[in-house]
């Protein structure tokens, strides 16, 4: 198709969607959850078609040499198939945030002012492989209230459309517009950017992916982008920390899942502490298979520990590697994690009441936490339901973002004939 | 100075307002009063020297042949300076939201998970004449916990510079980083620019002015902006509307300051109460100097009517004039408004409760009434202070933005020594 013609049909798509969102202002949580639950039935009752348009993305991806990581990512497989059936029939169980009314009070005047949640509008999930993002984020768009224009990785076309179709055969059955649930058609590249200018129509950017796709997103765009970077999170290992709990909450936070954004890249320990922590900690991290990169006065410590390039500090490993660093005072950690710290999640292992506030107040992450493990960062763990990214940037939300963050509030006033004086 | 030097100076300036924004994250509401209240007696105290400024950028404005109407905008009379002085009082007693920390709640995990209100950062206010907003702007910034890097109209420079000098000299008595209130110091269009692109100092830009000052920001700016395009609200006087009750609000919405963004633009009645209707309101609206034009039907039921334009629908006029629709139901009415408003603010005038609740769902507006003033859409009027302007963006703050929308929620983790399982 040519370029123009891709412009037209992209620009026609947000329209369409936009108008069609409007059913959803005021759609009972009653039919939303019958819409998903109906569409977990028919997705294992279409198994066999989504994993034919599958196979058909697997087998065009294998043919241009994709790696065999980047292809189970996309292969839907029953287990994966089984996964996102769960997770349609969680959505449906979590409460609807639409429609709720804030802070009802009467004011001077006589009105009662208060703030009512209601859905964004149209969200644009722009995301990199993984076709079960899919029905995860039209599930949320959906329970919140939003409409939404999915643009999954060109490598998974077919499989998107497969899994919209689900959707939308659900939807004809209860007569409400397809147009609420749109999967981009195209794998032009020119369709994001043409996305990306459409802010009469759409009201929130979600990029999930890699950092570049993130920088890319964020720098063409006239919509509002909630983004989420990197996860470079901290504990600081304060000089009276209980030991052992430290020790457990380092080996946690580092190897439980060490590809996760909230696992541990950076350790940071008090020099007064270090002598008796550092050794034991080293090795008990080393037994699991974690290779650590510390300053000079570490490696004095312990001979697990190798040197660190410059470059290691701040750095996203993603794997079993991690920084070690021996500060003088919470002061150098506190500097350390604003220079070093991706906003993610910071965590400080103390027995001291006073650093423990100074750490909650002065340290700049969307969680910050006292003697507890970075792996709890998450809309799950945090109590918000199921999550659809985790915001580092903090307009809006900050943090795991769960169905109320895809909502906003307008204010609602209820009068018996007042005007103003 | 060469452009070069000028990004040089605003990247660095920038930079430092950063920094420099740290001390505030946990600053104690007690001192940020001290600072309101001494900045306030520091006005009144450098009264002259401040006027004596102003009176240059008056001369100055003068001799480029400005309106009287922007001269007088920009004349820091006793009036406007006693003006800052209360509104600086006003905002030392407002309560501080920063550190309070909501729904604190143990999870299965055994974590306390709350959120607790924290500063933006550093927020870029972008503003034409009036340099009221100077002290206005600050004083919420400071009160809310933000550094806040000010860039008012070239014409204003040399006012601006004198109120913040008021500002630095009592942060210096007290040894705080004066760089935490800056003003723009050069009148070269290039700095604003430059500002737009420092996403790494600057959280939130927020323009105050005309529309098209407010688009070119939002286009040129890789930081979040939160916009008020434009006013354009209406009245929907539904079929059982109570007449008498109407009519007031619509009088009130409309004449008791026209040039609001809260003022009435638009009324649409309905058909079946627009005879009886009509005719005494237009009457009313014309005895206070209201120009009425109207749709073909609306002119057949009164001769005060002329005849709408098709651009006037829609349209802000910020003056005694207003548009007139006769509708045939609720949902005409909500298509008018869709297509028309300006997501600001909308009112219905009904007894009817199912009417009432179908436009309290269906209106998307940053205010939606029923039987009320639209001239209550302010953040005095509905309780949340002083407010630093009004989005009709639905991104982080929809409506009047007060002290709690000048910040963000971060999670924060009580916990015990808690791994994930």
């Amino acid at each position: 198709m040519k370029t123009a013609d891709i412009s037209t049909q992209i620009i026609s798509m947000a329209q369409r969607t936009k108008q069609a969102s409007r059913v959803l202002r005021s759609m009972s949580a009653e039919l939303k959850n019958t819409l998903l639950l109906e569409t977990a039935e028919a997705l294992l009752a279409g198994r066999e078609m989504i994993q034919q348009e599958n196979n058909l993305d697997m087998a065009a991806a294998q043919e241009r040499g994709m790696g065999s990581a980047m292809l189970s990512r996309l292969h839907l497989s029953d287990a994966v198939i089984q996964e996102m059936v769960t997770g349609l029939r969680e959505v449906a169980t979590l409460s609807d945030p639409v429609g709720e009314i804030e802070n009802l009070r009467r004011r001077p005047s006589g009105i009662l002012v208060g703030r009512m949640r209601i859905p964004l509008g149209v969200i644009c999930m722009i995301y990199e492989s993984r076709p079960n993002v899919t029905i995860d984020a039209a599930a949320l768009c959906l329970k919140s209230g939003n409409a939404v224009i999915l643009r999954g990785g060109s490598e998974a076309l077919r499989s998107n459309l497969a899994l919209a179709a689900v959707f939308h055969e659900v939807l004809k059955r209860h007569r409400i517009n397809p147009d609420i649930i749109q999967v981009v058609p195209t794998t032009d590249r020119s369709a994001i950017d043409v996305l990306l200018q459409q802010e009469e129509s759409i009201d929130l950017v979600i990029p999930r992916g890699g950092e570049g796709l993130i920088r890319a997103v964020t720098a063409k765009s006239r919509i509002p982008v909630l983004k989420h970077y990197k996860g470079v999170c901290h504990a600081y290992i304060d000089v009276n920390a209980d030991m052992e709990m430290a020790q457990g909450i380092v080996l946690n936070a580092k190897i439980q899942r060490p590809s996760a954004c909230n696992a541990l890249e950076g350790m940071l320990v008090h020099q007064a502490i270090a002598g008796e922590f550092l050794p034991r900690a080293a090795m008990a991290l080393h037994r699991e298979g974690v290779r650590l990169l510390g300053c000079v006065r570490s490696q004095e410590i312990s001979t697990l520990i190798e040197a660190a390039e410059e470059e290691d500090w701040g750095r996203e490993f993603l794997d079993l590697t991690m920084v070690v660093r021996i500060v003088d005072s919470l002061d150098e950690a506190l500097e350390y994690i604003e220079c070093h710290g991706s906003r993610h999640t910071e965590t400080i292992l103390t027995r001291s009441y006073a650093n423990s506030q100074r750490f909650l107040q002065e340290v700049d992450a969307s969680a910050v936490m006292i003697n507890a493990s970075t792996r709890f960062n998450d809309g799950g763990q945090f109590g918000l339901g199921m999550e659809i990214g985790i915001s580092t940037s903090k307009l809006h939300a900050y943090g795991p973002m769960g169905l109320n963050e895809l909502t906003t509030r307008k204010f609602v006033v209820l009068g018996n004939g007042e005007v103003r004086a």
